[in-house]
């Protein structure tokens, strides 16, 4: 069976995803396109899913009997009202980060897909499909005892100027919150955020680089440096300290040359050649979960969960030094 | 439009690839399976192609017209009949290795493909497509200057019984063999063994390692350490010493362990590990151009070529210490 | 000139630091010894020092004129009397750390000092002298900046019973403490310490591993963690993130080798073998500037400071969370 | 007891081996100078050395009762005549590579030592006392099994017009011939030499790079490497492939850097960087067997075998591709 995809929202990622599974993945196709922007579903279709039907609106496409499975990448503030016409519609959804712009906004999905009784959401946290978290998982659930500690960096080369403070957590950090649960098995029980002084690339509304500091509900520490005008490249390490050994995330296969004086191997600069193939494995396993009618990954709770956290790690920014307690309601059964 | 693809051989490598054909790759389907051995041909049937269609013979697999393009995955030594019968059919062929077992029958292929005037044929020489060889190829293709030597090594954990001497050349460094001509885009003129002492490890009817030193036409001098019973892994090293700089192929990735006093990666025991996803590329890079309607990726000649440097680094073997020379035809404009 | 050196206290390092001198380091010999324990001496004198004079007290031993300078590596509570003493002596004195017990004690001397006008006392942190923070310093001098950051990591297999929570401040922390100003040309304004759930390895009274977080005068942000039962081995990291790129501690030299598929070098597993190297360079300097009537490396004063921080981190375990301040009076121009 | 030194020869490494004697090393100080060219002894003199005696001849230095043990360091050609002079004289005497410029004039040297029955040459291959070999014969000796082959290069980043083809072997190639049969404990059989194209980089009278092929009396194969405009850095590779694993020689101990999307250390660009370490090492022991009357390290017989190694090499590079054997007297007594 062919699962036919509808994707809702044809900027860059909606557009790379229609590509990504008529030209690189197995068993889907793309059968409808909507936008906003009228003109930039057309040329979607045009470059990279000639079958495709454009439709005017994103309910009417997910109401269409010629969609099996939804992929919402329109932009954010959207995504809410998109999952939920899906779930309405019993349909398998993946929705791009974030599941919705506020906390309250996520649990109405998560009710949503409770009420229903069956999951039917994967939310596009794709660091849990690269390949080195993976790796790093496994050696962290058999390799090193119990985790007490997590070291860890996010740097990007450079952010433009409308890249403010609260978006180190909520673009940024976003995708280590969502990681860090998943690698541990745990849940974030504090934050604090402590600022370095600024590095002199960064600019006014800018507190650049920040330590975040986090606590888990297993007692586990994790310190977080973000640094998004590190200059030298985009770098994401990880180092998970055991009882008996520490991991660290492995670094992108890399050539080591000897040259002029240096021994050296390039770092990347670009964060999609780092993750780019987590892409396609995450939108694989989605392609695989909705021919069964269904939906594996990372759940709706998940994206709830991450919208509390980085909330509070917010509010850590606002009042550096300060813990600031992080409490999460119960667990539904659902995402056990 | 979706590839038809017919399966000839339907063992374990003729297995994967339908699998990967049918479950992992975009444009193309299982439409036909061959095997002297029918039980086999259904058995993959059942378990991962269909759809497929059972053929009594390779040749009426070739012959049909539900097939578009056709996979050879057969006993090495009945490669050269249905290439030969795919080149007559007008079909686009990939051959695993040997693309015949002896030069005259890879020579034969060439001269039919020549009289076709156009490709149809790739041999599945897969380090071609394999990440790290395709980062070493750009970095000394642009960073390290002209080439002078590789120093290389090509160790298998173990080798059973059956593996004999000259199997060190046919079976393992036939990789090298291939993937140096296309790294260093150059040609063999000469080459030596020679054998250090043999390893306690190896048996009677294999000297093991072996260091088989060869020239090529500009002049470039690689040596290749051959060892198949090195005990601690399967470990595939390259290093190109260039005039400004050397470049070497990169380690697979892995965590980077500290634990029980050392510092610790681990090496691959298994070959597949270290290649399995360039089948994926190689074989997608197939069915792209068979969508065309014709081949890329490594030629006939490449076959030939291989086949004609093996043989003299067998006689090489028989004369240790002697250099064989190696003299190949021009190659035919088809080629370029 | 020959410099003639009394060691007071001979135990295991004044052991070694007397082998050293007469064994080892070029321009001075052990002339006297004294210990609590005649015995501990006269062992000394027979395997190492056959020249040295025991004396019966360390005051004696300074107040000798077969004396021109004095190690102190007796029991710390001793050593503030014994530096008062070679103070007034106006005799140069190295003396292990502490200085002092207590920050008063420290004080004293340093007040001392000043009244006497030039510099006499070395205190024995040896970081200072190790290669690899020596490379460490040129580098981020020079290479990456202004700093930012330092991520820190000091990391034990294992300790005593006897060693409880306070002591990862006095004893471990304390090398951190110093190094780091000497590294990065600033001081410390505030302290912090977090417990992750403590390791099954520890014991009843020590809270490992810890993670201290310190505040600069200049703004920059240092963790590092303490964790001194990590049983894989002794490692020392240091990391210092800076505006234009990021700099790391060298790994101690080892071999790499590839063996029952791991690539794997040796982690140490003694302090000693890590540091031992910087003991030579450091004892050297101090005879140097010993046979020019004065005294070179960390100060009386770098003791003092060392002392205030560390009773500030003291402090801030026994409040984790609490941001506990540090405050330094003015540098005394002695020690610009 | 301190040793008193008359040094032979005060250029470069005569007068830097005056300095570490009296500055850096412990035991020994320099009594006597001697030079060809009397201002320069002088020099050293007012520099390093200022007790010391000069002396007209290298004959009457050797002579004199002021003078415990002899360092020749003297222009190459007049080296064999101080060291018979030191035998005669029955004087432990330290002499700098070649031991004399002709396997000749080497057998000279060990056939007076042999008749005087004792040792008391030591010959200045330094690499013997570097602490990466000294590592890396441990791990040799005990992890990974029988040696079968060695992987190594020799690389310096360029050479001046005076270097011509041989001086590969005299000059360069000298340390690997001599620290493998110390590494491997082992002697060679036959020598090739093969040339790839040679390096734009190269000049009229150098063949640069070339690769020495060496095999073992314990059929143990080496492949060395020498490109000695490799423009890039120093930088000495040695790997030892054994049965059960493989160990490499480490890297000089350097920085981590990240910057300018490069992960980085340094590499060494002068060899003097690389060994100078080893010199005080070496001379140490000197020194310390010195005091007792005679000499270790590397013997006379070491020199006689690397003079005709040499010899060999230089015959495999007049008629590359050929194996020119290696045949060595029987090992005398006094040397086992």
């Amino acid at each position: 069976m062919t699962v036919r995809i509808g994707v809702i929202g044809t900027g860059a990622i909606g557009r790379d995803h229609a590509r990504r599974i008529n030209q690189v993945l197995a068993g889907a196709k793309i059968a409808a396109l909507s936008d906003v922007n009228l003109e930039g579903a057309r040329a979607v279709q045009a470059a990279v899913a000639p079958d495709a039907e454009i439709f005017a609106t994103g309910e009417a496409l997910i109401a269409s009997d010629k969609v099996d499975a939804v992929l919402v990448t329109s932009w954010g503030a959207s995504h809410e009202q998109y999952v939920l016409a899906a779930l309405a519609a019993g349909k398998p959804c993946f929705c791009e980060k974030p599941l919705a712009t506020t906390a309250d906004g996520a649990k109405r999905i998560v009710d949503a897909e409770i009420a229903l009784g069956r999951r039917l959401v994967q939310v596009g946290f794709m660091r849990r499909y690269d390949a080195g978290y993976r790796m790093l998982k496994q050696v962290v659930d058999s390799e090193i005892g119990r985790p007490l500690m997590v070291h860890a960096a996010h740097r990007n080369p450079t952010v433009p100027e409308q890249y403010v403070t609260p978006m180190a957590i909520h673009d940024t950090l976003i995708h280590e919150i969502d990681v860090f649960r998943w690698l541990l098995d745990d849940d974030y029980v504090s934050a604090q955020v402590v600022f370095p002084r600024t590095s002199a690339h960064s600019h006014a509304k800018l507190r650049d680089p920040q330590i975040v500091l986090l606590e888990t509900a297993k007692g586990i520490r994790i310190d977080v440096e973000v640094f998004v005008n590190c200059r030298y490249g985009y770098d994401i390490q990880c180092q998970v300290v055991g009882e008996e050994g520490l991991a660290s995330l492995p670094e992108p296969m890399s050539i080591v040359m000897r040259k002029e004086a240096k021994l050296q191997n390039a770092i990347l600069t670009d964060w999609k050649d780092r993750f780019i193939a987590s892409y396609d494995v995450e939108l694989q396993d989605f392609l695989d979960a909705a021919a069964r009618g269904t939906a594996t990954g990372p759940t709706s709770w998940d994206g709830y969960v991450a919208a509390i956290s980085s909330d509070a790690c917010v509010a850590a920014q606002e009042a550096p030094g300060t813990i600031v307690p992080i409490s999460l309601p119960a667990r539904p059964a659902l995402y056990d």
